[in-house]
């Protein structure tokens, strides 16, 4: 299941890059810790499904998008 | 956000008697607590991501299907 978060986190670096936001805002935006988004995107966390829905909503957009 | 585990609970629920399966052998196929699972259902818990795709397998769907 490590893949899961691993393919989370490239999707979720790939939007946030889409939309030209650096990982600092993203967290700043997300209400997390800078080193902990980090951590996401790299899969190494293995996060809820409200975090999931939280990210995706800062992104402007759906959580499905986010998800392998 | 409470919200969100009520409606993962609920579509969780749903595809479980669709299926005719009991809360207790939900709770044996993903190896978790049967305390749990109920738990799950009535969105007292905001799970993660490896838990929604453990519970989708088991019911044989996407786990898609069971976010709001």
């Amino acid at each position: 299941m490590k893949d899961l978060a691993i393919q989370f986190g490239l999707k979720l670096r790939e939007k946030r890059k889409e939309l030209g936001i650096s990982q600092d805002k993203l967290a700043l935006l997300a209400e997390i810790d800078r080193s902990y988004a980090g951590r996401i995107e790299r899969g190494e966390v293995n996060i809820t499904l409200e975090k999931a829905y939280q990210l995706a909503e800062v992104l402007g957009c759906e959580v499905r998008e986010l998800l392998p």
